[in-house]
């Protein structure tokens, strides 16, 4: 198989490429009963669609999703729950020159060595586009978690370039176009340096936070589908990632024993520099998770390249793109968070559902449930 | 499933607790016609074992390896190969205190909660311990990949605590106890260090560098078996492990794309920023990978805890711990890595055994080949 | 999951309902480079298609398959292939007696105890409607097989009822409505024989015989999935299929060693008793199958039942049903076996792609190659 | 991966060869606080152990089983359950011969084209005595399921060659060495037509039916992993079996369908055609499954063969071989299905446990429960 199936027992396989006729995804395994409609899915698709500031990319996608399978009466049946999303916005133009040469950062020579050919329309299944599809997924993902566990889910700009952003007011993150949870000023600094980048033709990093709030406990399987192991996985999988991080992440290389391990008191954990996972299972604390996006490939200053041939060559890219491809990121990374803890959940339920403790989890926690 | 299988087409079945009768691995899919025998794996088991040096723990384990299945006159034949590790220095003792109280930093209170039961004789399945039989699964995937594609893997401690450690020498890293490219000043400063670090009863983070040479291009799958999000599951799944990065990791965040972008020259590539990983596809670049090791949190100091009533304690350990886990992860991580890549080797085979190019990779790269 | 992927590594999700917007089907897996057009799968699709002959249902569907994703210039780029097949004659009707009755032999009452919930269109998931892009995936493997390896697959019903049919001409198979290897004797009866059974408004059951020739020699896994075990279960998934038999089937319970074992001769096999499989594994001659198919449940005869409150009460079907489902499912059978060779050659291509002999394979047999 | 894993969510992955060191396999996903020892185990696997009486291979094997892993104070700890099964009756001959040559029937012909080499030593991988950690496994989801929801297998022969076995009393089965639910004249029968078939050198085949009983309602999936799909499966897996039946097996293909499909009354089903699946989905009455034994393929009687060089021999197997290898099939049969409910028992929990029906199960049925 491709990789193109996330997931044991939620499993999301994703298809489509960017400027084909359309991309969507098939989610087998969602338990029946759940009330689902399109207008449940729409909202976080809004979130990570292009267009809608001057900071990301122009193209111009609605990205409506079509329910094709799966729901009956307005309730999921169990079976497999098809979300179909047109392509609309694939601007006819010449391929023939991006065919024939490699693009520097991008994903153009390794797709043409392995496959033999490639489709070149828009970065073909290596775009970011299809990273809709698993947003979708994810906010059914969220629903239910939300209605049968109260999980829920967020996240936000930690860091643009250089420009650090401080953690302000979670209300401030829906209102700005960066999902920065930082009022006007920084907001206003955000844009200034977007502005300057935008002009200069290239591009620019991002890192990410996303938490998952009211995460029951004993979640995620020792010894490798650790929860934190497979958070790993769902986001190192998201397009331009090179790392993750879990709680203090890289900080622990310096930190003492003495001071990493989170004390327990009655009243719950005191501290929580693992990130809410211990020995890959939820401690019933906050997941915290931390990504380090990559500053976009596609730029206007040109750079060395070689075409199919191997000959010497130079790319600039003009057209559509997001300058900060972590911009619109946030609402991808909760999306796979959101899967993995739904799929881990799923997990629980068929290997632990008749375990009963004499004693409830530390304040603040929540017991799965069968 | 409780998460004990590794892979996909190179399959290992993990199983065991620290204090078991015996612990070890079933590979299923190996290649028929593998020369192979205990000598092949011992020498990287020997690299990880305890006992080696005052730096770490002072359990005594032979971890020598049996072979009970899958080899047949010193040819693997194509069946599962099982390997045996016997434990041999389980210490008896009375572990009714550990049982009921939970230790700080440790997988104790979350498998609690989701077994409702645990075995605690030196962590039990949430051992660092289970490592073992995966250096010796890798053992056997780094034989392959050599003889069959020449693709070596190599590892070395980046930092220590507080301490940097530069690349000096690779010759250095099985010279001295820390794994460390080194000369002897500088490992000097890590005896001193870490022996103050002992005394003080506490314990520290690490970070380590891990590499993957003469990779055949193409490795990979899009959209979520990407071989970076392969490798960020494995080393996430590693005992201690807080964060991973690919290439440049978390440094892309204040990155211009200009920069990032790894150009490509008729010569191959200028620069490997990506780390060998454009797309989630091999480059046929280093594949290169840093992981942060969380400080072991078994030490003698005094941290507050609660019992299985939820009552409040306290926790210190005594015994023989390693007071920095990251001195002996070179090896786990190096043998992830390479099970990583032989399972994608085989998965490339599966799907693209007949692509053929005009041209041949870039200077320095290799072709997979069927 | 709820079980609507098929195949490791040629991997189609299956997804719809009888009368939702959609059926269709991700393919996952398929090698790059296979010229592959709608016009390469539309004719399968054909000869499963209802509305044929007045010996199936009368609903009218044209099937037409449209290639979604995975294929760029007419070749498939080794992404994941979506075929979609929309619905388009979902007679609008009042389901509400049928959702509250369970009709005998029907999925009704599983379905309503598993889930809580169904859709009764036209019996929802549990349609025999779902196999179609079955037959559609089948025609990719069919087509990648038939290149690469010369491997074909012909199946044709072998008794209809208390008819049996014998082969008497494979060119006769597509000429009559019943997939029957006979001429027009046996097809008039044939005729005749479902002309009485359809006024009786009851039905009848069916057994035929599907084949793949031209197979490489070695496919297959020992010990589970054998490659018979996974024929066994490609054909027990098929709706109303009630018993597989590889080879002589039941026939074997009453021979003896020294007539069923398969002598082997410098110039081929001398006999097929055992279908083409040993071991598990493929031993080059033709995979032979046989399997029964039980009397449609949908019948115009009352039977008792009961209603979601447990009372008794009577069901009777009126509509549009095929008197006999076998009819159909000749060329289903043939899809799930391609799909079956196709998963297993890769398979074969990943672990055993290095496998060289100093002899070629006996006359008449094919070597795989990778 | 070479097939060795049996089960998604309570996976055993299958190790060894007849005559290597040992055999076994890990049970991974077993629930936590099961109540087990080697006690649990060893009465299932002594059913099937040869030995047992002059009809049998006089191979003498205790089989006895030791726990590895996955239970701690008597009880499974949820983490993966080794059990290792010591081979110690393993004669050394010389192997030479049969290494060159084929023998009709079995899998040598096919191992070696397939991996270019094989362990020869008793049929090496392809041994039925590799259905032993088999029957092991089984034996902890037969205890799992019996303690949980009181289902219960049962397995018998119904025909030995010609000789067909009545359904006279199941209290005989375990009396008898022919698992014969049949009292003293038809096991004369038996015993004096296996001595008059071991005289003559031959072997016979058997058909053998295998029951669960108090099978929860609604296991299965649609569409590819119904549970009677998984059932073919798990039973053409087994070495020999050359036919599969649920229900009226190919009994169906004669029936009209206002006899097949099984009434319901508000006391239960009316009868069991189905044999206790419908659309592939447990009805909680019965599952009734048949299946067909091929004969031994070790005869003393001489066949024409070839050797590795494609040269014409004759083969005649002397030795420790069964006549009729149904005989001792019956607890691997049982120990398989036990596999496949079990699995779907925790599937079902994972996606269906919040299934509240606001009227139970019909008479005698048990609904499944998180």
């Amino acid at each position: 198989m491709s990789g193109s199936t996330f997931g044991l027992l939620f499993r999301v396989t994703n298809f489509g490429e960017s400027h084909g006729p359309a991309i969507g995804c098939v989610i087998d395994g969602c338990p029946p009963g759940l009330e689902l409609s399109e207008a449940d899915i729409q909202p976080d698709l809004d979130r990570r669609r292009p267009g809608t500031s001057r900071h990301v990319t122009q193209r111009n996608e609605p990205d409506a999703v079509e329910i094709l399978s799966g729901v009956y009466e307005g309730k999921t049946t169990g079976t497999p729950i098809c979300l179909l999303i047109r392509n609309t916005d694939q601007r006819s133009k010449d391929y023939g020159n991006i065919l024939d040469t490699f693009r520097p950062g991008h994903a153009d020579y390794t797709y043409w060595r392995r496959y033999g050919l490639r489709d070149p329309r828009g970065g073909g299944r290596s775009s970011a586009r299809l990273t809709a599809p698993m947003v979708a997924a994810g906010a059914v993902a969220k629903k239910w978690l939300q209605q049968r566990h109260g999980t829920t889910f967020a996240g936000w700009m930690t860091q643009l370039g250089d420009v650090a952003i401080p953690f302000e007011d979670e209300a401030q993150i829906p209102v700005n176009p960066f999902f920065a949870p930082a009022g006007e000023t920084k907001v206003a600094e955000l844009e200034a340096y977007m502005d300057a980048l935008r002009r200069s033709g290239d591009s620019v990093g991002a890192r990410l936070k996303v938490v998952a709030r009211g995460v029951p406990v004993g979640l995620g399987e020792p010894l490798f589908d650790k929860l934190d192991a497979d958070i790993a996985y769902a986001m190192m999988g998201i397009n331009a990632v090179k790392g993750v991080e879990i709680g203090d992440g890289f900080g622990v290389v310096t930190q003492r024993g003495s001071e990493h391990g989170d004390e327990m008191l009655p009243t719950g954990f005191a501290s929580n520099h693992a990130g809410g996972v211990l020995g890959g299972l939820s401690t019933g604390q906050d997941l915290e998770v931390s990504i380090a996006i990559k500053p976009t490939s596609s730029i206007r200053i040109p750079k060395a390249s070689v075409n199919r041939a191997s000959e010497p060559t130079s790319v600039e890219t003009f057209g559509r793109h997001d300058p900060c491809v972590g911009i619109r990121a946030t609402p991808i990374a909760e999306a796979m968070l959101a899967l993995v803890v739904m799929d881990h959940v799923l997990r629980w339920r068929a290997q632990c559902a008749d375990v009963v403790l004499p004693v409830p989890p530390l304040a603040g926690q929540i017991a799965p449930q069968a």
